[in-house]
């Protein structure tokens, strides 16, 4: 059989395989490809096979016809060097996507199948168009909560795992959804200062204004390596890093890329993913936050308690000592919405400022009391006066600044947005709802994550009282075009409901 | 806001929309994008704005950062030169994708929804990752009736649509699945003959060894321009042409072109497919042919039969005149599998030679004879027969030729393949079972449909005795990988049940 020479091609197709080939190619002819064909490529002197999808080109500048041009991330899975003699296959379909076909037509799927799915598209040889079909097959029948389980281990298992040697390994997931909503930044400080192990590692915002660790990458470097997040956590027993660094339950992010741009949102693979990082992680116990309210991602208490419920069955079988606290998600926590702004309210509570957000602060020792209570030695009940303690006394904002320090401080200092507006008031009345999609996607079109400084800063909150005209927050942003969506976002649906004064 | 230069980049991405930006581009970076995002363009001067997926490249050879690359499709859709001004802009979400999430929640769709989904799938604001999330979640809740009667029509509405000015248009479709069924090419001259208005387009095979196409293909041109088919039509009463020319039902071959490597076949959606694309031919009489037997497509009478209730309910209600038969699809009709052996059965057949296969040859008699019967003319009943005299007086050949040439003969003449093989029997016996699942297997592998030549050739068929040893069919192949990929496939099983005698 002929071979075709290596050839990089610079050309990010992001978490999908994808191969170049040249329309006069005599490969491409006699064989038969076409295009979104999938290929086997085995290169001289390699081991395994790669799979990818081929896209035909017709100009030599990209590959010529005696070449196989590879994508990043192809040539990093192959890892040849350019040259190296190439052979090239039609593909044959993973054998595990008999068992998708097979949950399309219904069926349940047991670990093995799952298994042999996720070491499929680990090994990138699920096309989307396969991983898709996977999960909307998953989602539309449900999964049963066994193969929920069988999920969350799967994911595991086609990863690295973390192991911390201790038995007690602490951590805390809030499912999403509450926009300021930035407790880990306070609770992590708190826990590691009374002395449990808590590696936090966070996400950075996907369709939120900011994650845990856009805003703590205010603060301090939050991207490091996996030994020096083990150093950090050695010394400081915590860390406040970005979990995208070591290959934990790396199928989880795949499948994540795909259900992002779908907007899916189904309860067993939010469970499995939330799960299978935490295990994944080296956790023992975790604190599980689901808030409720009319604008949150669940929005009824019955819809919480059947999470509750799928989350501690999930948890027991995986041995992961689990609680669930079911919180109030009817507005945002604490009054800033963006990076910057947020972590001006977190060193506010830290430094115990009597302008401290409270609702942050309270919630904040609420769920490290829940975590405490995890140590033997601190009674049922005691966890919250325990946390309080630690903050008022100030060593956790003494434990907040080391976390900074091991991590290094950030490089540069980042400021609020330069641009601008204060959103008033229309009537005078007392404030009956915010909307916490409405509030997120204004500061989104402001700029948030990526401008730091940018986002919202709420000066009213439910309940409070307001004057017509009265500014009821500010719009912060970095560039004009950016402030203009946010401000016509602002200008259609400010997000507030304001009830009248009956007098 | 800053605008790109446009650039075509000879890649073909098949009937994806793909844009190239480089990782320098300024506006990469202030505007957030990432690799896979969808982004909308807008060319000075275009009213028209595309939506595209982004690869991120890092070679200015593909694209600069100063340019926005364009794959060849996004470039025709597109229409501006190289060098054009352009616009891009993070693309929202087609609207029409919350029906989509509202499937896979288990909703009913209504027809306006199913329209706006296949008006974005037609405009290529569909990525891949969605529409496998919308055919999935057809699939697996199951289209409802009137849900596939609402696609149909918007499947046609969303392509163009054919009009012969003449009240009787008859049509044929098989269900497929049977090696070696060309009986199209018997009934389309046959009808013709008679004075039938039959322009019959045809597929080319996609998972068989052959379509009606490829086998005609060894005759004549088969790429006809809609022009020149509306002119053969009318001198011939009759075409044998491929279907992919016009734009009928481009939807149907977008959503095919992700069912395919997904092995998926849902009875909803290949009963939309088969009729948007006949109601968009413009046929007004349509006879469909669902083959019964053990390695078929359709396993099952019953099941057939409840085909048959679906085909006829959309029919109603589409205002087409259709008539459903239910055949024995126990083994291939015919001996030939693959284009060459097929066209070869065909002539034999059209010349009355007594070596015919008499079971394509009785199949076409009695699938032309219900055609017929379309006609107020012919009684019920007598349909067999008049077909039966006009393919004994040779009508039917000088219409076949007339087609040839007037479609333009073939202009290479093929034979069958160089390299042959007898397989032989491993004991004497009955025939008791064919496998069409396994001959279009080794059909496939040794070279058909790409190779003319390549296929099967069948020594005995059902109920036939055979002694050990002696030949049960030939292979034919070009190339000698083909061959040896046959030989092996033939080796393992060779498809045929052979009874022993009981003496």
């Amino acid at each position: 059989m002929e071979s075709l020479k290596l050839r990089r091609v610079a050309i990010d197709t992001y978490k999908e395989n994808v191969v170049f080939l040249h329309r006069d190619c005599e490969l491409y002819r006699s064989e038969g490809f076409q295009a979104l064909n999938k290929i086997e490529i085995h290169a001289e002197g390699a081991d395994e096979l790669v799979i990818a999808v081929l896209n035909v080109v017709d100009d030599e500048r990209i590959t010529t016809p005696a070449e196989l041009g590879l994508s990043e991330q192809v040539f990093a899975q192959l890892g040849k060097a350019e040259g190296t003699a190439v052979y090239v296959n039609h593909a044959t379909s993973p054998e595990s996507l008999a068992s998708v076909r097979a949950k399309i037509a219904g069926s349940h799927l047991e670990y093995d199948e799952i298994l042999a799915i996720t070491r499929d598209i680990a090994a990138n040889r699920y096309s989307k168009i396969e991983i898709t079909a996977f999960l909307v097959a998953c989602s539309v029948t449900g999964l049963e909560r066994e193969e929920i389980v069988s999920l969350t281990r799967a994911m595991v298992a086609t990863g690295e795992r973390l192991d911390w040697g201790e038995s007690l390994v602490v951590d805390k997931h809030c499912i999403g959804g509450i926009p300021g909503n930035r407790t880990s930044l306070l609770i992590t400080p708190i826990v590691a200062a009374h002395g449990l192990l808590m590696p936090k590692t966070s996400s950075r915002a996907i369709t939120s204004p900011a994650g845990s660790a856009d805003t703590m990458e205010v603060f301090a470097r939050v991207e490091l390596g996996i030994d020096r997040l083990r150093e950090i956590v050695k010394h400081e027993r915590a860390c406040l890093a970005w979990g995208g660094t070591a290959r934990l339950a790396p199928v989880d992010d795949i499948l994540i890329s795909v259900e992002r741009p779908l907007g899916m949102d189904s309860p067993g693979q939010m469970i499995a993913s939330i799960l299978s990082k935490k295990v994944a992680a080296g956790a023992s116990h975790l604190l599980i936050d689901i808030p409720v309210g009319p604008t949150a991602k669940v929005r009824k208490r019955s819809e919480a308690m059947k999470l509750r419920k799928l989350f501690e069955y999930a948890g027991d079988l995986l041995g992961l000592h689990l609680e669930v606290v079911i919180s109030d998600g009817k507005q945002p926590i604490g009054r800033g919405i963006g990076p910057v702004l947020e972590a001006r309210d977190v060193m506010l509570v830290l430094e115990n400022d009597p302008l401290a957000p409270m609702d942050l602060r309270e919630k904040s020792l609420q769920l490290a009391g829940r975590i405490l209570e995890f140590d033997a030695d601190v009674r049922g009940g005691q966890g919250y006066f325990v946390a309080r303690d630690i903050l008022e006394s100030g060593r956790a904002l003494d434990k907040f600044k080391h976390i900074i320090k091991a991590q290094g401080a950030s490089p540069k200092c980042v400021v609020s947005g330069r641009l601008t507006e204060d959103i008033l008031a229309p009537a005078s009345g007392r404030i009956a709802a915010i909307d916490n999609l409405q509030m997120a996607r204004i500061a989104r079109l402001a700029g948030a994550p990526m401008d730091k400084g940018a986002g919202i800063d709420l000066y009213k909150k439910l309940g409070e009282e307001v004057r017509a005209s009265e500014p009821i927050y500010r719009i912060y942003s970095e560039f004009n075009a950016d402030f203009e969506f946010a401000r016509q976002a602002a200008e259609i649906d400010n997000g507030y409901r304001i009830e009248k004064d009956e007098t």
